[in-house]
């Protein structure tokens, strides 16, 4: 299929090469022009604008790091896309599909559906789970929600990225919702164990073991012992993904949560922590860094560090 | 070895009929006879005091419900011991040892070591994780702390009931204290849980899906699959573990972060929502059914049920 | 002075009446002509669209329910005035300025000082305290922040409708802070009350006693008679301010909260609890009614009710 | 009529000062000589002991810092009444009536009224509101709750250490939960205002000013004044009430409340960021610090301090 695919940062570079790789005919698009530049050298055709990246796409993707970077290239509220004044949404032709696998918020979601719609083009939400070295190796996990016949027409682009797929539904922003609610369960751990470190910690237990005894006797889970020996090792950097862009995921799962009417109190407790790390400098360590603000509070450690005080 | 074992509910009668099978030489103690009666029947010798357990064992290991239970048999303050005004620290012998198997408090923990030192005896802290099922399939996870050398000695106890066994100090009240830290990661995870089905269940997304699709791309965990499967089927009865009990735990955890001047807030969230559970007079359906009230929070299902209109 | 005045609610109307009396000369705009309409009766011009209220003013005052609102009458998207195009803050000429009375978001706050700045006009934002009541008998608290001599000026003007006012800084968003803490001061107060309440209630002790008692030896505060006996009496219609407003206020004060990296977990705590009292139908009932999701919380009185079963 | 007063800290001196100088007879005991003895100056007779202090007296007033102290006293576990192992209670003559002023957990008092009757003597709780000045102006309110016959006896005591008195009912510990909830209510203040307070420094809006105008528009309540100004002017020493016995007093709420089946969350959010405080050598300071940490926690001022870097 002739592909258009917009936003290659870590995540973004890995699925359009293997996307590329599957055989595809494959438009790329990146704000930063260097990181096309190295997929050109690939063999892939690198667009000069979001527009240009979707003018003769069949399947437009795009994969950016909010809000604000999707509407700027599908709206034409993008720095660059202001100079013709043209979004991605004015160059797809009509029967097309977009493919939003960003983590957004489910309002923008909803009014790119209508977007698409007005405009005669069909919108998939599709969010991966998966850190870059996992969509390098095309091991993510889809979660797609919209129209049944796009995304079974889409399938061959879902599988050259990933290892399996979950279709939840017909409304796009409700993969978004699964998406949401799943960065909140890893959040959740990552609170969860920063609270029981703290407390082992202080009664002198080694914290290491600890996550030994927990995930042998009860979670068995690969997730708790990469992220436990993040936390254990206090290994916040280089960042998986940032803390300042975890408190994102979770302030959007709270605005999903707010719209649907239900409480959240563990997500608002895991923001606050979040915040408090933002305030003491912390926003571009590891989200799992949210065990330091949890051991500070605790009296461990040396008081929360600035910045500079972490380098190496 | 020649054991006393005070303490035959569903994890007790299971951990003391493997013992006997192992070759041990078993004294038993239970409350209430008949489950004595029951193990009589395979061999084993019945006391009919926790002194008369105690007064002939090299070892003696209690698995009691709380610290109430345990200080009864211990220091003799239980009913049925008061006939005789003695307890089992009494008929223990200068030189055996006491292995502390229940769930129990930090403080209760440290006042008994005391007491066995005072009165020559060793003593071991050594609870366990796993549900009754595990302990009758000899399954169990041992934490123990307390004297290396008698650890050692008791190795083939500790192997007789469980798959592995972890020694984490000389303190004996430092096992305690990462039992409850782990049953509070179990409590974390029921409470993230509860909250992220109560949004996606608002969301139109069918819970059973969003379990599978997170457990598979996310934590690929028996314990989160276990759990998350009562949760969405609201299968809350019967029991593994009563809410009650549960609760129980976590204001153990909370008394020794207190203790420890650790805050713990996410313990403190879980711990009002059982006291809600409570309120409501869920204490006896299964701790998963914290998920209940969070689901009610956010005006799903039926109010919260009476424990007539939960019978079948 | 000649004045535009958008927006006549409960404190709006009560407001520019009083504006009125005091000798200005005044134009109303009101998106619900009616409203309007009993200001005319009394000599006022009623002004046909938000652009028409302001194209003769010499200061434009705004006091409406929320951001959207505001948006609506001073940039044009406002649906009557899109009739024409044109908002507000195309009427007005330079050298004019704009007081912003409503509770609204300190990024709105921010991008209107913008706004006027770019148009040559003056921006003040000046928040008020008090209920209808107080605003009808003229003894408002005025809290505003902008240009020192544009807040001289307009002095009269807060004199008309106030018993005292404060002046906060130069940057106007200042003041809606100001506003936002001091709504989160009352939350804060009626989640604590209804926290109280709950306990003594069901500790047997009567809750109008209580309040009694700690009013008279603690708070000596009108305000916590006030909303005590409403909560006391479970009085929660008709509403002072509706709860999904308060909700909205809490909202506002964690927004402004996050853009400064500021964790206010009490008002995120309130903020969970009004979610819960919206998902069952409380969104109507005057804010103090959050006591009663605490009661419920408690297994006190009847499940919370639907709106149906609150009707008289 | 001759009466026993045991505990001369900073409350009970002045109480028993008062109680003295409205003629009657007094015989005090303090496990601190001294401070008996500035009593004795005055006229006031000083006992030995605990029991020399019950043994003559026809009402008994015990006024100490926790549960611990008032069963040592009472019950003869103190160290000094161990000399000769009797306490207050083996004293007191049938007839007579306890008075128990402290601020002590509800299940304490149980246990006292239990105990009293056994041996055919009364028992009143009566904690009281005010500090240590309000106790030397016999300024006081108190909490009365207990024998109704009894209580009408003593009001001459009550009046002459108060302004008012409020009776509960006839059950003593309801007088000690209205105590517990009294304080919450100041303690949720305090929260609330350092939350506050956090927000609008961080927003660059003085706290002084901010605090005048939340209290002149709103709360009208000199507890606010007072305590807001502590917080404003960080000038948390000496202390009124220290952290570490506000937190105390908070534990006992939520004993009460989980006796009850009444979540109290923030009751727990304020146990656990008194916790911080604890956990940074805060505990001697003011209970108001419990603001430090949440300004703390928004990245403001100098991390935690020590108690050394709090020392002038």
């Amino acid at each position: 299929m002739n592909i258009g695919f917009i936003g290659l940062g870590n995540m973004g570079q890995a699925m359009a090469r293997n996307i590329a790789r599957a055989g595809h005919q494959l438009t790329v698009y990146n704000r930063t022009r260097s990181r096309a530049d190295e997929l050109r050298a690939e063999g892939t055709r690198v667009a000069g604008s979001p527009y240009d990246a979707a003018v003769n796409a069949e399947v437009l993707i795009t994969m950016l790091a909010n809000d604000e970077a999707v509407e700027g290239v599908i709206f034409g509220t993008h720095r660059a896309a202001r100079q013709e004044g043209l979004g991605a949404l004015h160059g797809l032709r009509a029967g097309t599909v977009h493919i939003s696998m960003s983590t957004i918020s489910v309002a923008l979601s909803k009014r790119l559906a209508e977007a698409h719609a007005a405009a005669g083009q069909a919108y998939i939400a599709a969010p991966v789970f998966g850190r870059p070295d996992v969509a390098a190796a095309a091991r993510l996990w889809v979660v797609a929600a919209g129209p049944a016949d796009h995304i079974e027409r889409c399938r061959p682009v879902f599988e050259s990225i990933s290892q399996g797929m979950f279709t939840v539904g017909g409304e796009p922003w409700t993969a978004n919702v699964v998406k949401l609610a799943g960065n909140f369960l890893i959040a959740s751990m990552l609170e969860a164990l920063g609270e029981a470190f703290a407390l082992v910690r202080k009664s002198g237990v080694e914290v290491h073991q600890f996550l030994e005894i927990s995930n042998s006797a009860l979670f068995k889970s690969p997730l708790y012992e990469t992220y436990g020996s993040i936390i254990a090792d206090e290994r916040y950097e280089p960042a998986g993904l940032k803390l300042a862009l975890g408190l994102k995921d979770v302030r959007l799962a709270l605005e999903a949560a707010e719209a649907a009417a239900t409480p959240m109190p563990l997500a608002s407790l895991i923001r606050d922590h979040m915040l408090s790390a933002i305030a003491h400098g912390q926003g571009e360590i590891d989200w799992a860094g949210i065990a330091r603000v949890l051991a500070e509070n605790a009296g461990l450690g040396e008081p929360k560090a600035t910045p500079h005080s972490m380098a190496h």
